[in-house]
């Protein structure tokens, strides 16, 4: 009798602990690093960035609390960043060379490490969710261009006319980035503006984490270039046995170090904590070597971090405990 | 004076085995691996096969023996092996849905972790002298379709008519691949063709490693797909603190799993041999998942490894003893 209520007693505490352990969620965004300094931004471009990412974050929260899953999360939290003019994603993403909008997206799931991803992309209104598609209705993980619209159309995915995604503010980054190319000055590129990219991880309460990416890419890029985000390990990765990684930067750099598969890496093989993993990369691989931007990860304890080496990035998180932030400077 | 003289005794050990480790060489390569028969290929197949790889291997070796560079050795090896008809890579690359021939290629130099990269080129006739141009003389890693083409012209890369890469056997398996696909048989996409793809690595005399890989993609594939042979960390990569790492298999695999990435993460991180690193990605996260494939990969000891969950891969090495082989089958 003792013996069987020691039992009981044991299948309680593991019942409890596996409550516990399993119902934690958690789950953070970004909107890009970069040089964004005080100066630059006024109080109502503040005021406004902050109530996009506010609104993304409930959504996605929201959607985690119900009991829905870590992809649908972050997928929500992502259109809405895309939907905004304020970010470098979907509409108000950045314009290439050519005077055309090529956009890129990467979606993983660390449950099954199924992913998606579309990349150069012109016409379909929410990247994120053409990342989805090709995830969960193709055998493949990468489409790119007019192959990757078709995808998308072929399963309903909304299409819309390229003069959509167009902002005012874009067209003028674009021609101040021809002049300075002009007049030889190339690194305003990579110095004057900020890497607009939108992101987001999380973890639901059945344990799975998931993590999506999607951008603009790098305003008058060229010769059908591609950066970091739709590159899964580069810009995106996610793995229920380390973390999911979102990521914004100079994605050049993000790719040669492998950022997103790195950190899941150190997790997983040294044991390293997530804030250990993103600090040694940017600032132990990445930034002696002049590699900029941010990192946002989960880890599968629910653990946040969000980091840059930049002067800013735009984030905001609510963590296994329910605190919160919304954040763009240190 | 005894300090003095064990100072020198010191300084000539030092220099000593610094000039042994310096010194080794050893390299590999492979032309893809996958459902490699012996009742399907005859006799004068296998020899044709193997003088190719022959050829590849020597000039690779040659370049490594007379002090060249690990890019240069393993850029030679790939050209030899996209001229032959007999891979799926360059000439006589498989052929994509809309009929046209879709290349895909990258490069990794492990010494400072640059990396280029181009996929879907349909005139350029050595896609991996494109994607070394591509990390030499561009700020960026990964440009696609009629870009990349457009950059590979602006550097005097050799254009070619896009007959040039199309041979009647590949013309059959499209026709095949297309029927079977009416008939509602998907799977002899994955399972009745090998995986084609070359690849080269190599440890030069300075301590430096180096890899690439070049492929055609998958016969009938469709929507702009990619695969992991232009994605850094999924079919290439290098990394002179750990290995440099080629792979062939069912792309989308190697990319959710950043296979290449992770052997190195293995060797780097957990101190696995390659031969333990290998083997757990290949049998361990791979096979149980339905991926497929073939790696090459040799450490910065000039320790080669060459592995597969398939029925054959087509390989050649030289290690850094001088022993070199062959092979096709296990």
């Amino acid at each position: 009798m003792t013996t069987f209520f020691k039992f009981l007693m044991y299948l309680t505490f593991v019942t409890m602990l596996h409550k516990t352990t399993a119902q934690k969620i958690a789950f953070a965004i970004h909107g890009g690093a970069g040089t964004i300094l005080r100066q630059n931004i006024s109080e109502q471009q503040e005021k406004e960035i902050k109530e996009d990412l506010y609104k993304a974050l409930k959504a996605g929260y929201e959607i985690l609390e119900k009991g829905g899953t870590a992809l649908d999360a972050i997928e929500i939290a992502i259109r809405i960043l895309e939907d905004s003019p304020l970010f470098n994603a979907g509409k108000g993403s950045v314009i290439a060379a050519n005077g055309k909008i090529e956009m890129d997206a990467s979606i993983m799931d660390g449950k099954t490490l199924r992913a998606g991803s579309v990349a150069g992309v012109r016409t379909i209104k929410n990247p994120i969710t053409a990342a989805r598609a090709v995830m969960e209705k193709s055998k493949h993980v990468m489409l790119t261009g007019k192959g990757a619209e078709e995808f998308a159309e072929m399963h309903g995915i909304e299409i819309t006319d390229p003069s959509y995604f167009f902002i005012n503010k874009r067209i003028e980054q674009l021609k101040e980035a021809k002049e300075s190319e002009w007049r030889g000055d190339n690194n305003i590129l990579y110095n004057d503006h900020k890497y607009g990219t939108v992101g987001a991880v999380a973890l639901d309460k059945y344990g799975n984490l998931a993590a999506g990416t999607s951008t603009g890419g790098m305003t008058n890029k060229k010769f059908g270039r591609v950066g970091d985000s739709p590159i899964i390990g580069a810009g995106t990765y996610a793995d229920n046995r380390s973390c999911a990684v979102s990521c914004t930067g100079h994605g050049e750099y993000f790719i040669r170090y492998t950022v997103a598969r790195t950190v899941a890496a150190l997790v997983e093989y040294k044991r390293w904590s997530l804030k250990k993993a993103l600090h040694y990369v940017l600032f132990e691989e990445l930034l002696p070597n002049g590699g900029r931007g941010g990192i946002i990860a989960v880890d599968k304890n629910g653990n946040i971090s969000t980091q840059f080496n930049t002067e800013g990035m735009y984030r905001a998180w609510i963590d296994h405990k329910g605190n919160y932030e919304i954040k763009i400077y240190e």
